[in-house]
């Protein structure tokens, strides 16, 4: 059991953050935002979605966001899309794609988010493969929405996660793929710590080569505790929002927090001595930023708590060093 | 490294949570406040503070309070106390008494919070363990302030909180009393779980019959982590505050969050098969009271995301066995 040194973060603020937010967001705003996140030190920004307007309007203006955005040497700028149309129109748009093969692992979610069931949606990975092949991207990722648990279903069994994976991995291995990541979500805010440690495990165990990358929901509280139960098995990338922006269609109250905190979980790792390569402070700005754009307080504490650093600029490692 | 089979939390909500509300809060409402507490299960409830109505008006029903509430067999009721005249108070009437040493690990806070540094606070511990003699109280507790950090020095060294508790540790033995209890509290949310694990394994390698309870907030978003890192080296005793009530006068922001939540904490523990022996969905009513008490919105989670178990009745206990 070892921390990481390094932890990288996938900012997916401006896509799912926004997207779930019901008033829309000028256009300017969402370049703006994007600019003052790259500005702080996010290498990974997700920045738009590729969905039909008819159904995600907030969407609409995907391609004039990633026409408008500053691009940062070394900085990826993703979108998110769900079916192959919305693959189609990121083929068309200067995004870093991953060639990633996307299914749920709850059923009824499936059928409730993408209209199929699991099974036909594994069914139709290989036009997913045969689409990426075609504009000369390697397949190299897998992702698992409802991962843990989910609303409808209870707790996903972690054989049913298994089977799902090794079936994804063979079914890419035959079209002359390797899968080398797999991006586990909580969707729902299901996972608790020691869950995220038996299936990290596990995994690490069956698939020692397999990078695991995690995007977790703070619904009920237990975001940070999950994310660090999975540093202590060695993971080092996880989606997180700024602010904690997102949310969860699927929660109690409209308004339960979201994605994880971007600026507390970088103050987490750094408190820890992990780096992160993010300035504190600009993520704590972006946060207000994020604040000012939706118009309502979000549920990250940094902002609120206040940065030690500008308290007293000691660090634990410094004094647990002396 | 082993989780512990149960917890024990202790609720601080009617005293540090409601003693941080600037508006005046009824008499009566937090009478049933207290009494929905021990409905929910709670066993160890602190109630309110002896301390001078002039400085905190909030508090200046102590005494009411106190008489009000029902009495549950089996649940101590607690109050808090900072001086000398406050325990006086509380000598004379209901409540349970640790016949604790309290000092602060910081010397400004000490200064600003008690007026007094930790060192003449440490000299003035003698007249303490005379009051609890004259009482026929054993002193078995000690609990220190600011444990971890301080938002006037920094970070808290380990080695001045070890020696100051070894100070206390052999005066009270000087006394003819044993200390079995250690309460550290992070009491402006500088804690991150590494640094909860070290101190926690010192001061388990150095005095092996200490049990260690701990006070954290949630100022800065890492509560639920520290609680976490604190399960993983075998800790059962956590004061927490439902809804997250509470807050911290140095934070940056006015509404900072407080105290870690209880029914947060409550639902990490129960996910991961640690018995709390509370209801859960009890303490989200508990949550939504105390919301309607105060007139705002707490930052607990657990209330907003929704219970698992009104989705779906499985839990993740029985998932990982079958």
């Amino acid at each position: 059991m070892h921390l990481p040194q390094c932890v990288e973060l996938y900012e997916v603020g401006p896509r799912e953050g926004f997207q779930s937010e019901t008033n829309p967001i000028a256009t300017e705003d969402k370049i703006t935002f994007v600019n003052e996140l790259s500005n702080a030190g996010l290498k990974h920004i997700e920045v738009t979605s590729f969905v039909s307007p008819k159904w995600v309007p907030q969407m609409a203006d995907a391609e004039a966001v990633l026409a408008g955005i500053e691009r940062v040497p070394g900085v990826t700028y993703r979108a998110a899309y769900l079916n192959l149309q919305g693959l189609e129109r990121a083929l068309g748009n200067p995004v870093t794609l991953d060639g990633s093969l996307v299914l749920s692992a709850s059923d009824t979610f499936s059928k409730r988010n993408m209209n199929k069931t699991t099974r036909e949606m594994l069914d139709k990975l290989p036009e997913w493969i045969a689409a990426y092949q075609a504009a000369n991207i390697r397949v190299k990722q897998m992702g698992f929405m409802a991962s843990f648990g989910c609303n409808f279903e209870g707790y996903i069994e972690l054989e049913h996660l298994l089977k799902l994976m090794g079936d994804v991995i063979n079914l890419a291995d035959s079209h002359g793929e390797a899968i080398q990541k797999v991006k586990l979500a909580d969707t729902m805010g299901w996972a608790n710590p020691e869950q995220i440690k038996r299936t990290v495990c596990t995994i690490q165990d069956k698939w020692p080569e397999l990078n695991i990358h995690l995007h977790l929901h703070d619904t009920r509280g237990l975001g940070l505790a999950n994310v660090y139960a999975a540093l202590q098995e060695g993971l080092w990338e996880f989606d997180t929002a700024i602010g904690g922006l997102g949310g969860c269609p699927f929660a109690a109250v409209k308004g339960a927090p979201g994605n994880i905190s971007t600026e507390d979980v970088a103050f987490l790792c750094e408190q820890m001595g992990i780096d992160t390569g993010l300035q504190l402070d600009s993520l704590v700005e972006c946060a207000k930023l994020a604040e000012k754009i939706v118009g309502r307080e979000l549920p990250g504490h940094l902002a609120k708590g206040g940065l030690l650093s500008n308290i007293r600029p000691n660090s634990w490692m410094q004094v647990q060093g002396s």
